[in-house]
This record gives C-alpha cells, structure tokens and sequence, in this order.
C-alpha cells in the first residue's frame, strides 16, 4: 500500500493549472513511495472552483483558505495566488507545522520574503519556492558539471530572460501594477535567471555593479476583465483589446518592463542579468551562459531539451560546442521517467519532476538535485532588490547592506 | 453533463503508456464535449495488469480481448499491442461495429493491412491509425501551408527518420524479428515518414524509382527477458547485455536495419526517404524538407516545436529559411490548450492532441486536420511494400502493381 | 630566390576570377617555395582577355591555345573553359608533357575523361582536377578523422547539393544544353559531392541501387547574351529574362535539373546522393552527413568553417553533436596561413589552398590532403554515368559494368 | 586610363597584413575608378619590411615615417601600427593636407583621441576609422533595415564580443600592457561593439548606467620575442610559452580582461555591452541583437554571411528568426562584387569592401554605407572612457560629462 500525502493548492490561474497537473502526472510517470493526492483546490468566492476542481481531479474545493490550511488532513500547502498573496498562506502554513510550496517569486516585497523564511526557519518544517527550471534535464545537467568542476573555474556568467508579449497594445493587468505583482520583469523574470545561475554556479553575489531599470510603456488601456497578466488573458479578451477594447480609459503602469544589472561574485566573476518583456522575437528566451577555465555551458528555454557544452580539455582540433541531447534516460535527470531518447518533453515536466523531489524530501529521501527553499526564495529577493537600489541610486550596492 | 465514451485498450508497453496518458490529459487539457473514459485495459495472462490499470487510471482490466471488444459498454478499441497482433482485433472491433484506433504501422503485412481496411469499409465505422506526428503543432501548420498554397507546386520532397538505439551491443528483441515486426526501420519509421509528408504535401507516390534494404547486424545476443524492442528495454537489461549477458546464445536478426527509396509523386515531384537506427548522432530525428516553387518548409522532431520556413515571395533582400516557434495559441493547431507562448510542449502531447481529435470525430466533429484511417494506413503499406519489391528486385516498381 | 612556375590558364568566365584570384593569393598566403606567376590567360577572339589580364595580373594573353600549351615558358596549364571543352587542352597538355589542372567535372562525357585518364596515364605528368571542396578545412579535417579512425565502420553516407537559382524565369543558357554542359545539376552539383564523399570516406561506390532524374522546366526563355550559365548572368539580363526579355523564343533544356540515387558501397554501407537546382532556400547547401560505429561528421558549404561531429565515444551523459570551428591556425588545416581563430575564411579559399598544395606537389612535397587527379576525376565521372544508367534504365548498376 | 592613388602603410604586423591584402584586392574585385597603388610601406629599423613589401606587393619601403608622410608622391596614410602609435603619424598626416585612415581603436588614450579629431576638423581632410565590421553585408543590410524603418522603435540593444584565447598560459604581450594597449578587452573589443550598434543603430548613448571592469589574469610570463598581442603570437612562440617557456620571469598585466556596461541611449533604450577575452568557447562572437516595436535583428561575426532578421509585421503564424544569407549580389551590399550566392566570404573582405568605400569618398562619391571618420572615433573612445569612469568610481556617468 503506497504512503500519501493530502496537497492543498491555495490559487488557481495558469500557475494552478501546471501545480494540478504535476500533482496528478507525479504518480503515473514516477510511481513516488510517497504520493501526492490532490485533496483540496481553494479559490475565491465566485471564482469557478468547482468546474477546476473537476478538470483537474481535486476532491474537495474551499473559499476559506486559512480554515483549510489549518485542516489536519491537509500534508502540504502549495500556493499559486498573485505574488502579493503568498506571503499570508505561506506564514500561516509554515506556522501550523505544515510543509509549504510557494510560487516564485517568493514574495512581492523584500520583507515579506524575509518574513517567510523567518518563520520556515523558526518553524523547522520543509518549504518550496517553485523556480521549477531547475528541474529541466539540461539544467539540472550543467548544475551535475559545475559541481563535478568540468567548468573550472567561473569566469563569467551571462543570464538573460527575454520575452515580447508586452507590446503597446496589450492592456492593463495585474502584472504591471506594483501593489499586485510588486514588479515587472524583474520579479516575474530575473527571479528565474538568478535562482538559476545561483542553482548551476554555486557562486554568490557580492555586488551590484551597475543597473538599470525602465518601463516603456507608461500607461495601458483597461479593460473589464482582468483575468490575469497579460500572458494569460484569452484570446478574444486580448483581441477586444488590440481592437481598442475598453474605450478611454488608461491605467499607469507601475512597474518596470526591462531590468538589466551587472555583478560581481564571491569568486571575483562577473555576471549580467537582463529581464525584458519586449524583447521582440524572443518569447520565452529564459538562458545563461556560463564560462569557466575549462569548460562553458549554455542554456536557453526555447530549446529546452539541450544542453550546449564546450569542453576546453579536449583536444583543440574536436573543440566546440556539443548540444547534448538530454533526453538519455540512463545519464541525464528525470527523463527515464518520460519517454525514449529525444521523445522530447516540454514545459510542464519541469514541475512534475519537482513535484517528485517534494515528494522525496517529504519521505525522508535526496531530491535529484538540491531544491529551494524559503530562504533561497529570500536570497534571491535580496538580490532583485539590491538591483533595484542601484539602479534608482545610480551607483553600486553590496549585497550586505541588503537585508 | 458531459457526455462521454468508454476506452478498452488492447495492450501495454510503451506505447500502451502514451497511449493512457494522452486518454487522461486529454480531458484536462481539451475539455472536449464528448469526453473519454479509461474503462479497461487489456492484458495477457501474467503481464502485471493491475499495476499498469493503477498508475494510469484505467478502472478494469481484462485478459480476453475478444470478450472485452464486444463488450457493449466499450465505444472505442484502442490497440497497442506489437504489429503482429494489430489485425486480429482490428477485425474484430470493427466487425463488431466499433471504432478502432490502431497504433502504426497498420499492420505486419500488406495482406492484413488489406484486410483492415477492407473491413473498416465494409463495417462503415470510424477507424484511425496512430500516425500522431500529424498532431505535431509544427507539422500540422505545415500541411495548412501547403493546402494553402503557400509553397507553390511542389518539386522536391526529401524526408528521414534516423535514430542509432540499435548499435551492435543491443540484444535481440521482437522488434528484429520478421514474424513480430514484420520489418525494422522500415516499418517502424519510414512508416511515419510516409504519412506524415503524405498529410503535409498531399501528393501520392506513383512510383517507386529505386530502392536498397539493408541489414548491418545479423545476428544479436539473446537475453532472457524480451520486453519490447531495444528501445524499450530497462536500464538494467541494456547493461547486462552490453556486458555480454546472455552469454553464447545468438539469434539472427530478420528484418532491416536500414533502407532508403526513391519515388516520383504523381505531379512528377521527386522524392527520397530513408530510415535508419544506427546513424550515430540521430536519435529521432523524423523530418523532412518539401521545396516548392513559392517556398519550402522543414522539420526535424528533435526540434518539434519548430518549423522551418523559406518564403521564396518575400522581398529577396529579406528572404531566408525562418524559424517559427509553433507555440502561439492564437495561430497554430492544439496548443492554446497548453501552455503560453515558448513554454513547450513534448513527444506526449502528439498523442493527446490526436486522442482530441479522435473525440471529436465521434462525437461529429471535424478534426483539427486530418485524421488517418485504416484506408490511409493501407496506402501507406502500399508504398513500403512497393520499396521493399524495389529492394529485392533490384527494378523501378509501380505503384498501382501493389494491392 | 625563389623557384617559379609559369600558368597558363584556358579560359575565363567565373572559374577563371577563382583561379586567377588563387593563383596571386597563394603566393602572399602560403610563400609556397616554388611560386606561381600568373604568366598567359587564353580567350577567343572577341572575348575582353586583356582586359581580364589586366585585372587580375595576367602578363600575357593569347587567342590560341594550341599554340599557348606548346610553349616552353609555360610550366602548368589550367584550364576552365565549359565542360564540353575541357578534354582538348587537357589531353594537348599532357601530350606536350605538361602537368594539367583542370575544372570538374573531368569532361562532357565519359568517353572523354577517359581518354583524359589514360592520356595522362601515358604521359606520366602530374595531372588534377578541381574538385576545391576537398580544400576546406571543415572537409579536409573530415578527411583526416575517417583516416584516422575516429568514425569507426562507416554505415550511412547522405549527400546532396542543392540549389535554388533555376527558378521558371531564369533563360536558356548553356548549362541548360546537353551539347555544351554534358549534364545539369548532376555533373555541375554531383559531381563535388561524389569526390567529395569518397575523398573523406575513403570508400568506393560498388552499385547504384536505383536513380531518378528529372527536368522540371523544359523549355527556357532566349535572350541574346549567354554569358555563361544562369548563376553568371549578370543582374541586367536576369531581370531583363525576367521581365519577359527575349520575347516569344524559347529553346529546350536538354539537361537535368534533379538527379537523385542511392549507392552501395563496398564495405556495405548505404549512400544517397541529389542533386537540384529548384530546391527552394538552398543557395548552395552542399553537404554530407557519414555516420560511423564511433561517430558521425555532417557539413554543409553554407556553413563552410565549421564541420559538425558526434563523438559516440564520449561517456553518453556529454555525447551531442560538436560544431567544430575550424580556424585554429595549429590544429586545422590550411588555415595557419590565413586569419587567427574564427577569423572565417570563404568560398575563395579553397581554391587558394588547392593552388598551394599543387604548387607543393609540383615541387615535389606532399599537398596537405589528397589531390584528385585525373583518374580521379575518371572514377567520379563513372559513378554519375552509372547513375545515369540506373535511371534511365530503370534497374540497378554494378558500378563494375560501366567504363 | 584609370586614376590611381599612392597609398603609404605605416605598420605592418596582422592588420598590416589585412590591408595589404585589401589594397591590392579592391582593384581585383570592385575595379574602382580610383585604384589604388601599394606604393610604400614603413617598418622600422630591423624590421623585415623588404619581405612584407616583396610578399604583398609594396612597391617601396621606409624606415622613417614623418618623411614618408609628406612625400608628395603618397595621396593616401594608412596606419596600423599598435594602438599608441597612432596619434602621432595621423596628426602628422592630416596637417600635410593627407587623407588619413587609421586602425581602431583610433588611439590609446582619449586626449589623443580628440586630438586627431579636432586635428582633422581643422585640416578639412578625410578621414576613417577602419571599423571594418560595419562592411560586413549581414550588418550594413542591419543598418539600412533600421534606417528604413523596418524595426520601429528600438528599445533594447545587446552587445557583446566575446573571445577566449587569453587563457592562463598566454605569455606577455604587448596587449596586456597599459602603456602600448591603452586597455584590454575594452579598447580591442567594446570599441568595436560601440561603433557597430551606433552604426546599425543610429541611436547615441547619453548614460552609462553602471560598468565593471576585472583583469582575471594578473601576471604574464614574460618570453623574449614579443610579437604582437597573443592573438598573433606564433605557433612556435606559443608552445614555448605555454611549456613555460621564458622561466621565471613574470610580468604585470595592466589592462583589463573584461569590462560590462549597461547605457540608456537618446531615445531611452536600453543597451548593454560586454567584451571578454577568457569566454571559453566564444573565438570571435563578434555580435548584437536589437530589439524594436517592429522587429529585430541579431548578428554574431562566427556566422558572419548571416543575419537574423524577426519581422513583427508578419502574419503572426509564420512570425519567426529568419535567417538571411547575405551573399544575393543583387540585394545585398558589396557581394555582387565577390561571388555566387551563398559562395561565402570571409574576415578579410570586410577590408577590402571598406578599401573600395574609401576610395570612392576620395573620388568624390558617396560610400555604400557611412564610414567612421576620426571624430566617430573619438565618439566611441567618449563611450569607452565614460564607461572605464563608471566602472571605478561606482556610478553612472553622464555622456556629456566626458570630453
């Protein structure tokens, strides 16, 4: 008889869709000791819970989050709300002893975030922050290489995470009001990149040696519906908008549209990270590159199932740059739970992996590769916000003076 | 309400997987009206059924496939079972009146492949074969191209599917043996490559102009367990073959590794295929490219989220092959049921986005695209079976000489 | 003091900017020992020879070759004229007992690089043919990797070569005519890639296993100039064709535009080889992939600096295809001489590194790599005759048969 | 009778090299109105200045460059020697009323900088600066695409010139020295990326935003002969150095190893730069990518025939990376005068195209596209410097700021 444990998912929306999905495709692709059971959905009053619940497999809905993580029969609370709410479930989760997921970023302020990572710390219960690229093979490959020191030493790291849905004509939305979403492409972007090259290099930032943040498109039609973030609006909603939907009224964007921020790590390597949402012809264009003494490796999302990988040690005439397939079930991670080699797998196994490493950590095992935790969800906010005092102060900034 | 119709599945293995999964997410991704029901799953006599029925979801499971098809409480057989065993209960469901989806190639003979297609007229009932590379976003938005005249008349077709799973230390499995497989390489992907630019290019072979088969191991170490093919044999098994397990026992391989043909389409258009599983550094490359008089497109699944473009009436300054990310909901065929823009989708959806289409053909709709039937299927047959007189005879061979 | 060899170069055209442009350029590159001066280029009466001389450093001119072959000063005849008039000075040259390089194909006919075979046979003098591919460094590193064992038993060659120019509105010209070109895409196209594949694979083509080929625009605007080919006209008479000049005549193309077939080598591997010049978004994409037991190279002209290679011997978690740029001046060939480290060279290159090792092979050295000569040339010509055969008579063809 | 000007090399080493080529090319391939003369060539005293002159083609050679400079025989200076050597031989040149073209960057400090500027703006001479980059037909076709307006408003730009050959090993070169170099990567490589993107661009930087500059290699073995920057080290030179040739003699390396920026240009876009010389992997990643409301380009002088063009007005199905082949002599610029279709070309023919555009400016015709003249070189050593500043004092720097 399998062990199980009751997950509670306090959202829904597009985040709520990959949870569910990775909370059910866990037990049929990875066969966990431990399995999920998809207990209870929570949303709103008036929201359409009951239909999501349905799709998706839950077995109970709740409006009333804080009564529902409190339920003894809840194992796990996974938390997919707007960025502003996560920090009051996640408190109260960690608080009742109960194990917590939180969507990335971690938090919309620093400190919330800091609060968060205070109260896991002090609770001493497993928590999650969802940076789920972590989990995609070729990922988790360059984090196995660095580690094994193929790279040598980092020289420089170069991370980027470009996407062009932004454009003048899409309408007002949650993201781009700071009281909902707390910023723009930087929390909702460079969190990724930072959690990434922190995850592959090992390395930290000391400090921010330069940055720049910007918003061009300063203010965006309204329209009646906001179901959330631009990236998620429907079609016909996103037509009706274009089209000039919503008449007269404009809202004022309050958050940035691009951050670009140059650092320097412990190790004495330089590193640049670039967020953008209109960055035309680049639609979800999340990548690093990496170079070391002997080694380089180089990521982007577009094409997710390779790796590319050049290896200084060999001799010169074969040098190059390889792109590893990283689909071969006996090397490379997660993937013998999928398909055959180069049976590509897509954008939601990220979160189905991680699903299974929660899994693990929850019944006593290693994940794959090191997950993070509340407090890496407070590292990296603190050097989002680092960031964005350089670039509002105009000068460099330690990230010891951030706390 | 939803209305909803009753699956058996006849077999397991690998495709038995894909095949579980796509009837699963379909309804969670698609929300079709008429909506599956995983109600058996077929299995022999001491196959580890129950587990396989647990972990997908299917509610019953049952050891006699021929009681189980005519069953009144199944509306649709689905078969997975290896190509020797497609016919029999092919036959069986549609004489039974019941809609069959059989997995490819239709069949390990051109006589049964007949005879299915055959019966599937007679029986007037709706048959389709699991060519689900139609399903590739990529692929399908190439056929709309063509059928819309985008690329002119069509001159050149050149298409391969190249994989090296089958490298000298693989063991024998049914997959190399005639009377299982019926062929190797052969069947087993130019199958796929045979529909797939039939469905993109809408032209049909008249004649096939040279051909060559050929097998490079003939004889491979047998192993006990035999569990499906090579490609599917656990981690474990490939290791205590490659170290020389199974000791002094070898068997001879029956069927090709390899065969290429040449044909001419019936608009005087050249064409060339080839299939392969020991092209080291291919390991599912499935493409092609199709150059027409106004442009060409190309595809390669190991990169299946994309198709490559050459508009030929853009302005020549601007002209070149264009890279389309096959991922926008508004545009392209199945993924607004995914995932936004660039977060991509895998092998697995092929399968879920077919079993859509499969609903909504029994539940009167139209197909996103075509659908193959078991007529298709034959076709096809007809083609390769064409190719292989070509091979062994050493002479042209004209398509209307082979029923 | 340096040792000098006078050139005499028949013909002009666009071989003959290439030649000329090497035949200066080596001697400022590579300071061979024994230098080339540019002495006498040959032209009808009628054709703008001094003018040519002049650009290109030419010292002298001539309007009779016969005469030209003859003469004393000359040390190495080179001769670029049309294919239909190759045989006659090259067959004068080493009949007068001079060295003779000469551009592919060898001849118009088989018959014809025949008796250029043996006439060179008989006179002993060094003999080459231009087949400049080999020169680059991407292939000539090729070269040395098959020699050197590092693919392995080669099972799988594909090769094609395919252009786009000779859309519908190109006019008549003489690679068009039989009487003048001998073949179409097959001798201008397939031939480089025939000498190609055998000059890195190290195999020989033992039957062709079926052929097509096909003349998909058959008849062809006139206009009045011809001035060589379809891919030299100049800018004015294309869009003066285009434009409908040349008015109501119209000539027959008497030459292929597709030429397709598969090969057996003699270790059993499989070969594909084609040849367009319709294949939409091609420019000039020549290329070979070969896949070995150890690994794979694949090349393509339109990335001509880098050749692409799939080490299977590599532990399989870091296995992937290796873009290899092939400008390291210490590791690669030829390249010492030109530019540092992905400084990339181009399609005039070749032609100066095969001037080099001529020149080097003149003064006694070994070239870099193998240079074909004229019974190379031969051996090739028999390939794509027997292809031709194949085609025409719809049946294979032990290479063995034809001579 | 054509016109001819004498041109005077002062310098000689690798770019010495390129331009002697291109002088004597440009007459070969574009036969300009006004050709050049390879008419002497300065080298100082035990230099092996007869050679070079003898393998190039100079007809004359001088060991002293202020007379060289004010023979009336030289219409034409053209400097290469190293970076600190270029302000005096330019001043020199234009107050002899001498057309003067100068290496970059134009020199090594930025007081000498607006020296030869404003030295030129009094003289009333030409001028250029050899950023040859700009002649390569991928990123001049970039500059009349922004021109045109095919890509909008710009918002982003992202530069980087990426290079590794200054590993560990690498001996102690005039490169690495302050004094000679002016700086390292900065000077070499940024002040390409600058002047490329304003070019392409037409935008102006007003901001540095934030810059860090690290020297990753502090001290260099010292070997005896030091001939000219690593990268033009011999093969020989290198081997001894790397086997630690040169025993225990260290030097200081007083120049940087890699310098990022981020700018905010005039019209609020975003920029940001990078030069490195130990990015494992990158030979010569010479590259951009320009980000408008319109669409987008991307360039990387690896694959310098090519250039990626995102056009944002297509039909969104087909919207994707189109990568254009930049060799169609009738569209695309300076490649008419080289060869067919994509028959590439390479590092060098960006000098000779330049050479062609210089002589037309001093025949009184206007360039194909705009050439960089002293003041656009002082432009870009404003950037430079303004960045240095920002980099050690920790803070951004307004552009007007630095004269």
């Amino acid at each position: 008889m399998a062990k199980t444990i009751n997950v509670a998912l306090i959202g829904q929306g597009f985040m709520g869709r990959s949870h569910s999905n990775a909370w059910g495709q866990v037990n049929r692709f990875f066969k966990p000791e431990l399995q999920s059971v998809l207990h209870t959905v929570y949303g709103m009053k008036g929201e359409p819970t009951p239909e999501f619940a349905k799709t998706w497999g839950w077995l109970h809905t709740s409006d009333n989050w804080e009564t529902l993580i409190k339920s003894p029969e809840i194992g796990l609370v996974d938390i997919v709300t707007p960025n502003f709410m996560h920090a009051p479930p996640a408190k109260a989760a960690v608080a009742a002893g109960k194990p917590c997921a939180c969507e990335k970023p971690i938090a919309s302020t620093l400190d919330e975030a800091r609060e968060m990572a205070e109260a896991a710390a002090r609770a001493k219960v497993p928590t999650f922050v969802w940076f789920c690229y972590r989990r995609t093979p070729a990922v988790a490959l360059a984090h196995q290489m660095v580690k094994s020191g193929k790279l040598g030493e980092i020289r420089h790291i170069r991370a980027s995470y470009l996407q062009d849905w932004a454009d003048d004509s899409v309408p007002m939305a949650w993201r781009f009001k700071k009281e909902s979403a707390g910023s723009g492409a930087h929390g909702d972007l460079n969190a990724h990149i930072v959690d990434m090259t922190r995850f592959v290099s090992g390395l930290e930032v000391e400090e921010i040696c330069g940055a720049m943040a910007t918003t061009f498109v300063k203010k965006r039609r309204i329209i009646e519906q906001d179901s959330g973030g631009g990236i998620q609006l429907s079609d016909e909603q996103m037509r009706y908008a274009k089209a000039g939907g919503g008449a007269e009224q404009f809202g004022d964007v309050t958050v940035d549209d691009a951050v670009s921020f140059i650092v320097r790590y412990n190790n004495g390597a330089m590193g640049t990270y670039e967020a953008a949402r209109q960055a035309t012809g680049n639609q979800n264009a999340n990548g690093f590159e990496i170079n070391g003494t002997k080694g380089s490796v180089k990521f982007n999302f577009e094409r997710m199932n390779t790796l590319e990988y050049y290896d200084a040690t060999q001799p010169r005439a074969y040098q190059g740059w390889t792109t590893i397939m990283c689909t071969h079930g006996g090397d490379h991670p997660y993937v013998a739970n999928y398909w055959p080699d180069a049976h590509l797998i897509g954008y939601e196994h990220g979160f189905t992996s991680m699903a299974y490493d929660i899994l693990q950590v929850l019944n006593g095992k290693e994940p794959t590769v090191p997950l993070p935790d509340f407090n890496e969800g407070y590292q990296t906010a603190r050097i989002l916000e680092a960031a964005l005092i350089a670039a509002s102060e105009k000068r460099w900034v330690l990230l010891d003076s951030v706390k």
